[in-house]
């Protein structure tokens, strides 16, 4: 890729000052954690948020640096064995669910890191040297801003006192809701998948026509007081409504609520905080999200009816809600960011009933970044959107987030779906 | 369902006729079960020989004579609780990891109970009440004769003694095979789903159109020879090849071959017998099969792929090869029922890339045998054809067999497919 | 061991009458089994009956005729890896939590075997060979009948049917039970440990010296209307009346009531029937026992305790009560086996204090036999007396059996102990 | 107890100095570990540092503050839940192996929750109120020493990279080891438990008798040039050595040497050592020590002898080595410690073969604090002496320290004995 096609990755400025913008946005979101903050990992699942600090720079030092600038001198030879997280082609590495035990290096000391493999980046890019991979690296870096906010978020969760790490939002305000109404599509041939300029990743393409059946969408995503209704309902207790890998994730865990439901609060990066009945619900696992939809008599959407209604609206690149200096709008509606009125991008990510599969003609990417998405490609569900931790630039019509069934420590929530 | 309409459903003969079939084989292919024998469970994926006959006779009982014979007095009053699989709406159920568990009823008393449904069912099918229902528990009861060969064969591996159910074969020469060559398919919109008169599940529609590339599928299925050069060349042990939770399985279970295989053998219904180089390899997970065809340069099909072949073959009504009378014929190539020299029937199911999921405007099939396909649309992968241990008569294009990609005790094969 | 010796272990009768009687009662107890119950495994400290028919046939097979018997052909050379316990000397055997997965040999085949090693063993008993080894192995046979007995119980509990495998006690009264008193030892020296003639295991000695100090126990077993006080009193509730392990183990697994107790009821082997209230209560694990102490506030007694009072009473040899004709006496108070009013032996087995650890100057039993009792010596606890299922003439004041401190399927209860 | 009384338990100066100095030396203790370092757990047996000072602090806040020191203002009201450790009588408390989940408080808001308690602290001992539990405070915080040394070393073994919270031992020269001896006993009567002026726990008595017969104990311990003699005969390799469950826990484990072994080197709190071959062998298993001593011909003490031998030295209150000015002392042989010539405090902890369980009389203590030692009465074994990591002052021949036979975290050694 020449520095001419980088630069249209990047269509709001330079590739340099995108990298510098996207760095300074993972030290600005980690500053309010100690040291001990950043070290603990509260489940497999999630990783300390010191990891992320390092994994995306060890992402940059590998595949960049270390290829393509002579002379560069890795900042540790030992620390690639900890922050690779899954290239088998890069060697041997820390067990996953081991993560959390590594108090040395310090924060510090990775802050450190970060700076030295910024001074290496950062000539190297005004130069052009493999400006897709630089892109590519600070997309997995947005992707991984989102995860240390979501990881954190569970981490300080565990904490029985229920520590915050933003302050209380001063101005939580109810929401105030436009009045729902459904969006609908005739049916047809769709145009589906990345078709712009700008970065994507490999999974968003390539781009292809799908069949669709006349449907509509609603307008807005189910709200935690609609959701209060469901479980009112017994909506949690009646196994008719779920699938059944659903009910028994249901009967394992105990799961009556969205995670981290109690009475009438929820927990924030704020602490526990009184719960918005008009904010979207989030924190909700596919199961029940597919439990709610036949509750209501509806359905979830296809990931290809989303994005049609998307690329209608032409929402294709809305901006993400997340601002660092805002951290306190986290967790809540966040009402700016539905542009349309339609609440696409920026709230929650929104589950649909379409398992994450390769699309018609898929070639993961070459060299070892091609270990990126396609190896994900059994057992998880897609989700379209983007929530309020989303980086903003982050967010396109054609992404294709993917998690488990029953993961819900995401921003994850739901629109519900019909065929007309 | 009017009894007009039940004989189209029955094509070849009176649905009278169809179900004194059907459960006549049942019993046959217990025959040569002790009590013991069709009493374990071998894994809570498996059920025991016993648990088969007596479930899927409570279908019978449940969904039909409960509610459409007047004064029809139950066989016991407490074995429903013993033989419901999963259906929530008829109440509470043994749990299924223990069903192993249950030595009385004997064998014998449950083909009393069989004998007494039977003679109860068979003037309430002449007189034409709920046709369909009749035809869906033949249905039923065929998947799980399917089921009861493959946990059968399952439990006695688990002796280290391997003991045999069936005759050796006599006969059991090499396979002659056609010459491998590519189907092609020039793409376009095709029509996938149930659409012939005949029985089908709910999942099987409604047909509906689909948007196709151009692609190709192999002529014949990977045979055992081609999986031994797969294991040379280091297949089992290249994290490269596999999806990531493919390669999790690997690494947790040690898995370096088909299951069933050891040496130049395998695990038969007939005992350890050697392997026919020639026939399809089976018993492998999509884990394994999706590696395969990475490795060989290709891919796996999707399920409208695989139909669209199908459909274009006229094979809609291809039976199976599967004859009480052959045991022996089980767990090789069945090539008389590969028809068409394209072996899509009668051999081994055929793994999918496509997740099993709901067609467009998907309704299950309305009261409680509704809970019959729809519940288990998350995490599974879609089969297509039929093995050679398919009931005759149970298999179809629109079929939709799913599986957990892990799961392996089924006839599962592979075919390869490419874009052209 | 010297035939003459060999008299000795059995007083009552020749050694080779006592082997007669010992394996005909092995087949007697396994009459009223099927093929089916007999194979099944309820869980991993359980063995099926076939096994236990099987295995201690197996011990008289490979430590006496293989060794001694010159010619002996073994009865099928692959069996013995199925029925090996433990013994590491002897080679490879079939996973101990796999043993339920053995429907062949089926039970007929596995008397055949029973009678193929009898017919060789009874002439060289005859000749004397080895007297020790086989007064052991019957011994060894013994400790199995009981095991077979309590295996069972728990496999058929399993069932919700709840079968039974002997006939409901037609003359089940309730029992009378003399008044409680506290039997008084001034302490001081005790000798303790085998020191009579008649077979032993290795573990019961060295006979040795210990110093008690005053104590007192109590004449009769603790009884089942007293556990309803416990029950009523919370004590399932208090975590301050159990040890720490023990309430984990309550907690972990919901225990409020000892085993096979449902309302009024126990499971027994003949079905479920009313509890008696003055019987002893049984199926109770040593963090129960210790609980049920504490809160009536006395405690358990050690075993030198116990065996100090026991051969007070002159008791050493006392029979257990167990008739295979009379297998409607299991499960409840076998009042004439209690002899001298103390209840030591044939009602349950009990727990006492003391670990088992080993006896001042123990040595294993010379060879391969040798790994029979002292492997086990860690985390179990002893247990006095007989229960209603151990066979007439194994039991002893020197007995030591022992279990883990959370198992309970078998015949135990409680006496209790207080300082004077 | 009176103030009176309350000087005799510290011998060596005022409860008040004791008191003061117990808590210096558990911030010294923690000194050289960051936030992030105190904050983790590595399993479930080992607690974060912080924890430990915070429970100590909380022992006293809840069990003297609270009840004696009228206006006593607790430090933070949700603390309590967090820093309980077991206490049912004291309330709800944290999941034990969530402990390394609390980021917050921070280290430096856990010292000053020392300070704030311990300035509450001293006018009341120095009052002399409740100098009993004062002394037990002060005892069960030298315990917590202990393990917070442990934990951390299990900690920071942990991570790939090694790293060391004490310096490297400048002068770790080779141990001079005295040649072993046999340590004789004649047998006979001995007293053992508690049975001077000073603190002991409530189960180290009361005195009592005991019946011993002639025995030996080696006058040195086991080393680590010992150990690899066994290694290299193949010790881990033969299960006719070990215990029947320490069989199944080498082979569930895949164990092979003692714990933090690598090639010729050992992991220690100054990172990874070469491995001293005269020092006594440290972190083994009570199954390890037990199978040694079965293939070296010998066996292990029970918990009387080794006190007998004790005794007999005048070693009742032999001080232990500890020294947290050198911390570079630790996980090596502390020569000086040894005494006597026969190393029985300040090396290593020495597993006995004797299981933990109450003496005769055993009494637990009155009130809260009686949930201190009794409750663990059930599958763990005694050890006997004092490591080189156990508080000075805190060691003396009636001293119980008891741990599963599996566990080998801690300082653990052994020292055989023989039959004379």
């Amino acid at each position: 890729m020449s520095a001419q096609a980088a630069h249209k990755l990047m269509p709001d400025g330079s590739l340099a000052d995108h990298y510098r913008a996207v760095r300074e946005l993972s030290g600005a979101l980690a500053a309010p954690l100690s040291d001990a903050d950043a070290t603990i990992q509260s489940m497999e699942d999630a990783s300390p948020a010191k990891w992320h600090l390092a994994h995306t720079t060890w992402f940059f030092e590998t595949f960049i640096l270390a290829d393509h600038l002579d002379g560069y001198t890795p900042f540790e030879a030992d620390w690639p064995f900890l922050f690779n997280s899954y290239y088998e082609s890069q060697g041997a590495r820390h067990e996953r669910c081991r993560r959390g035990m590594i108090t040395r290096p310090t924060k510090d000391e990775i802050l450190a890191y970060r700076a030295h493999v910024d001074e290496a980046m950062e000539p190297l890019i005004e130069s052009g040297v493999r400006a897709d991979l630089v892109a590519l690296g600070c997309a997995h870096e947005q992707q991984h801003q989102e995860l240390l906010l979501t990881d954190i978020k569970h981490a300080l969760f565990q904490n029985p006192l229920g520590p915050a790490m933003f302050d209380k939002a001063a101005h939580a305000e109810p929401s105030e809701r436009s009045e729902p109404h459904w969006i609908e599509h005739p049916g047809g041939i769709a145009r589906i998948g990345h078709q712009a300029e700008g970065f994507a990743y490999d999974c968003e393409g390539p781009v292809h026509r799908i069949l669709l059946e006349p449907f509509a969408l609603r307008s807005t995503l189910v709200t935690n007081c609609e959701w209060d209704a469901f479980i009112a309902d017994g909506g949690y207790e009646n196994p008719l409504l779920w699938l059944s890998d659903g009910w028994g994730w249901v009967e394992d865990n105990a799961i009556s609520a969205p995670l981290y439901w109690r009475d009438g609060e929820q927990f924030t990066h704020a602490g526990w905080q009184p719960r918005d009945p008009e904010a979207p619900v989030t924190h909700i696992s596919l199961f029940e999200a597919d439990a709610y939809a036949r509750w209501a008599g509806y359905r979830l959407p296809t990931e290809g009816e989303w994005e049609a209604i998307a690329r209608g609206q032409d929402a294709a690149d809305a901006p993400a809600a997340f601002d660092p200096a805002a951290g306190n709008q986290l967790d809540r509606a966040a009402a700016p960011a539905s542009q349309g009125g339609s609440e696409l991008f920026g709230d929650c990510w929104q589950w649909t009933r379409s398992a994450y599969s390769p699309y018609p003609r898929f070639k993961p990417a070459e060299g070892a970044v091609g270990e990126y998405n396609g190896k994900f490609m059994s057992g998880q569900f897609v989700l379209k959107g983007a929530s309020c931790a989303t980086a903003r630039g982050h967010s396109r019509a054609s992404y294709r987030n993917f998690f488990y069934p029953h993961q819900r420590w995401q921003f994850t929530g739901l629109r519900l779906a019909k065929d007309i």
